[in-house]
């Protein structure tokens, strides 16, 4: 995607492959600005602090984290070590397991002076993989949207959609936005209801930044407001990304999407879960048995954004001495799923759709 | 209620009738701030302007202002204009139009040089039954509680809210809230999950700083996280209050409401609606016919709180240029409504429930 006429992706290494750049989230869309990554330490932290957040692209960091690991030290003992501090960084995206385990399958049984290099050339294979399979997403997702807009001719297509997966989340495009876009680029009238998602705000920040720069349509809302556009027929179909699905369907996501899908289903608007096959985790079979993300309660008790001279400052907002809970993600049932759109295209949120797709991942998991 | 142990209604008059003061709840919970209301207008832009909220703090304060518009001027046509004024404030709470009506019939068969007082006492009656129902109504909620609590004993009894529905939002003891108080006075153990309920946080802000007070144990959760934690198990029930009922039983409430009832029911939470039947609106046969208030999109794209060095600040969270928008209220269909809690006593949210309590209420609106 393009920022102020120049194109980005989140991620990318420096010619010299001593380090890797990103976007760092955390200031946006106050200020963008790029953060370099030159360690895997740099890189864990980059994961926990969310400076790089989306499944996709926690994956993308966590491959060049470990390839930077191999850099320093290539033993079997410093690859398991980097690898389990990597994985630990963030327990509910899952792939995050699935690039590590990549990385190690592609450099274990090579000589060590040849690891890291091999690395290296494996996290920008997942990069450059990511890319397609979201443009592949846009694809299919497209098709969805012109078959929604077709039944409204002459009418906006409203969408909403909860935190981001957008080109912010992935390497670029995006996973529930790719469509978005094409759609957009190809003339379908669009409005977009960007769920702000507190408390991190990745509505309200990553997504209404991304689709403002693309000048897709959109206005903000409280995480409050989507049932009732709902219930008013304001909103035509939802599109949100995942950050695990079990093999049955059900789908973690950034908290909130559940009540969301809830309110898509209690007024016959379609849910789709926009996600790349890496996202599956074949090994679990249902969604309660996905470990949820417990965050800083600093994260609900503070809000960052820029005050009227246009520094940024942090506010608490509620009363000194309140506690506060922090769950990050929440999981929507397969039930309330009205289907998923993959790289390979659209598929129901059951086990049975998953397989017709991908008859053969289950084994690699 | 008690503020650093000295008793506060949410509004009360001074001793020489020449003007209201009130909590300034805009100011909460960083600042505790008084502000006189001395004309009819300084009253319509309180209730506007959100220094006072909740339905019945709304009817209690324009029962006060229609007072102050006939010290002024008593005429029929004065009375009318101020009515008008006042109920144009905000839309979608019906104890407004209710208080504003029972004034008007206090005086419009009266002397000019009587009605001023006689609106004066009647708008001190309004309140001083307010303070009544609502104790009513804690004592009835205070049943349920005691019933669920002996139904876990030994463990902590979760109950989530949503909004304010305390002593703020009335003239004392609150609707939602009043149960609660009485129940950790009574010793029962409790734990409160408070909505921070974007976008004006009153959750965050007035029942986290009312609980905080009162030292009942709770924890602010972003107004995403109530469905997963009835996933988790942990929450007993919800009790929120409630703008404006229907004679069906649907319930115009702060928008976000409709989300935890719909994830209440899908977890077989049991939610309730604590009222006044002066929130009852006998004229509506459904909630769909409920006007629902549209508000301002900065309160949805800016954010006020305490910098460190204890000084307010308001913050922009969204970027620049990007839309919001801010329905306030939304509706919940009596079918996902457990019970309701008045001040009369537990009933069914249906129009046979409603009336089973209050038979003549209906010939009365």
């Amino acid at each position: 995607m393009k920022i102020n006429g120049r194109h980005y992706r989140t991620i990318w290494p420096l010619p010299d492959a001593s380090a890797v750049e990103v976007i760092d989230q955390t200031k946006l869309p106050h200020r963008f600005e790029t953060m370099r990554l030159s360690t895997m330490e740099d890189a864990a932290q980059a994961i926990r602090s969310m400076v790089v957040r989306g499944a996709p692209l926690i994956g993308a960091t966590a491959a060049y984290g470990l390839a930077l690991a191999l850099r320093d030290d290539a033993s079997d003992e410093a690859l398991d070590r980097a690898h389990d501090v990597l994985l630990a960084t963030r327990p509910t995206a899952i792939n995050l397991r699935w690039a590590l385990k990549r990385i190690c399958d592609a450099v274990r049984n090579r000589p060590r002076d040849a690891r890291a290099a091999a690395a290296w050339r494996e996290a920008a294979a997942i990069c450059d993989e990511d890319v397609e399979i979201c443009r592949r997403i846009g694809e299919h997702g497209l098709k969805l949207l012109r078959q929604a807009a077709a039944s409204k001719p002459g009418e906006t297509l409203n969408i909403l959609t909860h935190c981001n997966a957008g080109w912010l989340a992935t390497v670029d495009w995006g996973t529930a936005l790719a469509p978005i876009y094409m759609a957009h680029d190809e003339g379908i009238a669009l409005q977009i209801w960007v769920d702000e998602t507190r408390p991190r705000n990745q509505g309200a920040s990553l997504t209404a930044f991304e689709l403002g720069s693309h000048g897709v349509p959109h206005a903000v809302i409280a995480d409050n407001a989507g049932g009732h556009l709902m219930q008013a027929g304001r909103v035509d179909l939802a599109i949100v990304g995942t950050d695990r699905v079990t093999r049955n369907g059900d789908v973690a996501n950034k908290i909130g999407t559940y009540l969301k899908a809830l309110a898509a289903k209690d007024n016959d608007v379609p849910f789709y879960v926009a996600l790349p096959s890496t996202t599956i985790d074949w090994t679990l079979a249902s969604g309660d048995l996905i470990p949820i993300e417990e965050r800083a309660a600093s994260e609900v008790t503070q809000m960052t954004g820029r005050l009227a001279d246009g520094s940024i400052a942090t506010v608490e907002i509620t009363p000194i001495g309140s506690p506060a809970a922090n769950p990050a993600f929440d999981v929507t049932p397969a039930r309330l799923v009205t289907g998923f759109i993959t790289e390979r295209g659209l598929c129901p949120a059951s086990e049975q759709g998953l397989r017709s797709l991908f008859p053969r991942e289950e084994e690699k998991a």
